[in-house]
């Protein structure tokens, strides 16, 4: 595969680009391939200072964001945007994020993504860790809600791309999250489109990096504001099971597929899911569609890599977040104690590796989304539902 | 009206400007109109990275900060210093700021400014905020002292210039307050001066951009030391009552219309004031004069915006910061819960907004100085004082 | 003395320079007098926006991280590193150090300096200090580990050469530790290198440049990893007595004098000692040597400037922190309240300043380690040892 690749930042040898751009044009690629990648980085407010890696391939457009973990900020496709409106104006930059301000919750200062990650060593609510070490010690760690990886820097960063078919752009990032006397986890993240795709593909790789052993927690909380979610639209997934993380009223619980409008609920609802997958290789797909049912969302992953969902539901005003949250994750974004309790904690040995993939694949046309349903009632009819 | 505009932040369309800097010469107006207004960010030490706009009418100064919500750093009136020298060397970047740090006190790491807004949401000290909702659920919070907004950097920042007659000179900024769950409030503020003036004015309004209605609290934390504070200043308003926050010395409370000199005391007095008003428009006014009654400053207020009126002493070294503060508010800088019980918190209905005015003006001759405290016997004569 | 001097840094005046390099050869100075400084700014990663000062003597260089409060990151003499690896990437900037998070030890997250100061208000673990004021008072603070002045930036920076023998290299910076109602405490350090010298000394004064007596603490984190530490490694110095901080196996107190392989233990090691000084002027010194006794590092200081000293092991796999820190201190870092109960505070009244001289000094030839074995040997023998 014929390559060409730029390093935009790397602290080990002290590189880093003020700004980048580079298109299919500047590599003399075919007239019908049409992409641009360029980094920068804002100014002003509480997005000052903050990188952001824009991605074009003719269609799907995203926004990167090395300074905040490599989540990612917004996307359109084909003018329908990605992403949701959130009451906090960013992309934020972490250091007006103070992650234990308010009893713990001071990621959300930060929290306007499309796409962010919660982990990597823990995610969840914030409290009073406890737990008993192999070697039978008494153990605690007071964690903040849904961890630190959305809030520290990549020290690494590339652009790749491929210069003959299927010509894949990516934007590769390095983020570690470590300190003296506690675990030393690293994320590897390759985000990778395609010419004129309606798709993106994230590709991480967890690493222990530290000599011992150590728990980790990851969860992708991939968010969703108008136009796709409104009154009437709807999650569709392969469901084996799904259970209300608290007790709402009955009808609310009846119409966890379906959306009220901006507004009609101020209580937020979480369900925590099992999904089927195919069973030949365990993938699944998650999808959240307008109530014309003309465009969609899918979230596809493997179970064998991502075996808990958990779907979002806040029904805020426009103002104050009206908002979905469809989340794969290693577990469920419980108090970590409990995740552990119930054995969903990965443990990663010293040098261990766990790889990770989520597509996520846009839709604007009936056709589109009308395969995705389809696609949703065969995994269903497999598993004889 | 003719006017000028430049936009220098606006984190809608990416527009920020390194610097920027404009001047009456640039727009041809008569001989004797002489401005500047220019902006730049400092660099190095606790001031790296904060955006200072300065502003020089001819006679008056002063230095407003973006990066600080748009308090007002230090300002001169002909060669006199408006403000204080705390022991904090600042303009300070909130970065260096952590509020919730020593027990919700971090606020003061940053405090240096002139005059700085207390609130949006809460001001006074921190401490566990519990009410009921009107749904009648418990709640709670944990605040810090004085709120957030001093430490929020505007997401707007522009200046205003009228070119003709009275040729007032503007800066305008906007700071949001606002994260998932939480009220969502914003501050636009406008200060103006005019050429040759003594006079600045500040007009805030602060406006509920969330969905849902919200408390809120603000006080104008206005604070001088040297050349106006010193061993027999005095500070003179038409008070209708006064109260002092502690039980001071009886005779400290007798003094309270006068000052010691640095460090007189390590004690902070605090009196929580009610004010006369012009019974035509409730205007009112505060005083803070030198011993020699030649110098002065006024601040200028509306009870009906403003109604409670905080004074703040503390006779600490100068190099422990000798200062006082005129506070006009919404309420007392009481802890939360108590201003809540006495019907002092303010409430902003979804999409409302509450304007305040605060005039700030100069004097440096004895005469001006009499016709301030003539003012202010009117006003207790008019109320038959 | 012909001295040059430039100002990098002064907030005072403005002044900043973005870099700044300079060099023996700018000065026309003598053909075997070979030494360069120079200044620039970190970007990306935990690093961005860190200004370093690169020291190179022609043998010995070194960085000093003026946003770290004039620290020392890494050394190297004749191409033997000096400092350690730390599982954190640095020099981190200050504004991705939480002081008070995960309940106190937020200070962590920045450590991966060679050598750091610990102070200047307090040292030592996390907690809340109580204690009663002269005026009887109950007073109390909580504390965050080792203090803050590592994690403030310099307000004042400077680079001094002399342009004759001996032509020291000097660089200068002040830290400023302060806020209304607590203590105000000025670093003024000073790093002195000579051409081709295996020696650097750091001068520091620490000042009370607020109005009430202070309590102080200080205490120079000097730490190293391979290549002087590993496998029988030896640490040397004239002991007089040696107390593990907690209670360890005893053949671990009995092996303190040398050093595991990496891994070989997962408890940190922690001895606090008095040692003994030359009788005339009470300076003494502490080595740490190599297995092959072929390199060594020797910290020199005044016992009456530093008396406690503190020696830490900590045998972490290379990839967690493979470390010993040599720690000349005022005191040892206990929580404060109990080096106060043990007079091991100091107090500084207004104005007063205290100084500390911490010369640094590298060997890579057997011939030089064995000289100072002797030394310590002597001086043990002085004393009757």
């Amino acid at each position: 595969m014929t390559e060409k690749t730029w390093t935009l930042t790397d602290v080990s040898d002290g590189t880093w680009l003020e700004t980048f751009s580079a298109s299919s044009r500047d590599l003399n690629l075919p007239d019908d391939v049409h992409w641009t990648v360029s980094k920068r980085t804002l100014r002003g407010g509480l997005q000052d200072g903050v990188e952001i890696v824009e991605v074009d391939n003719g269609d799907l457009r995203f926004t990167v964001l090395p300074t905040r973990g490599m989540g990612l900020w917004k996307g359109s496709y084909r003018g329908m945007a990605l992403g949701w409106d959130s009451p906090v104006r960013g992309p934020v930059h972490p250091r007006w994020v103070n992650l234990p301000d308010r009893e713990g919750i001071g990621w959300l200062q930060g929290f306007d993504e499309w796409i962010v990650r919660c982990g990597l060593y823990s995610m969840g609510p914030p409290g009073l860790d406890r737990w008993t070490s192999p070697q039978g010690e008494s153990r605690s760690a007071p964690l903040t809600l849904h961890g630190r990886i959305a809030n520290l820097p990549a020290c690494f960063l590339q652009v790749r791309v491929e210069t003959e078919s299927p010509y894949g752009i990516s934007v590769i990032g390095h983020v570690e999250e470590s300190m003296l006397f506690y675990p030393r986890i690293e994320l590897c993240s390759t985000v990778t489109t395609w010419p004129r795709s309606n798709r993106l593909l994230l590709q991480d790789q967890v690493r222990n990096s530290g000599g011992q052993p150590t728990e980790m927690q990851l969860l992708y909380h991939c968010n969703f504001g108008p136009p796709l979610l409104g009154a009437g639209a709807g999650f569709r997934a392969p469901i084996a099971r799904a259970t209300p993380r608290d007790a709402y009223p009955a009808e609310a619980v009846r119409a966890l597929h379906t959306y009220g409008k901006p507004g009609s609920s101020r209580q937020e609802e979480v369900y925590f899911m099992e999904l089927l997958g195919a069973s030949s290789h365990r993938k699944t797909l998650a999808v959240l569609h307008d109530r014309a049912r003309e465009k969609a969302v899918a979230l596809r992953f493997h179970l064998s890599q991502l075996p808990f969902f958990t779907l979002w539901k806040y029904a805020g005003s426009e103002q104050d977040g009206y908002v979905t949250g469809l989340e794969p994750g290693t577990g469920y974004p419980n108090f970590r104690s409990l995740e552990r309790e119930r054995g969903r904690l990965g443990v990663l040995q010293p040098g261990e590796a766990a790889s990770f993939e989520l597509e996520v694949e846009a839709h604007e046309q009936p056709a589109g989304v009308s395969l995705l349903l389809e696609e949703i009632r065969q995994l269903q009819d497999e598993h004889g539902g």
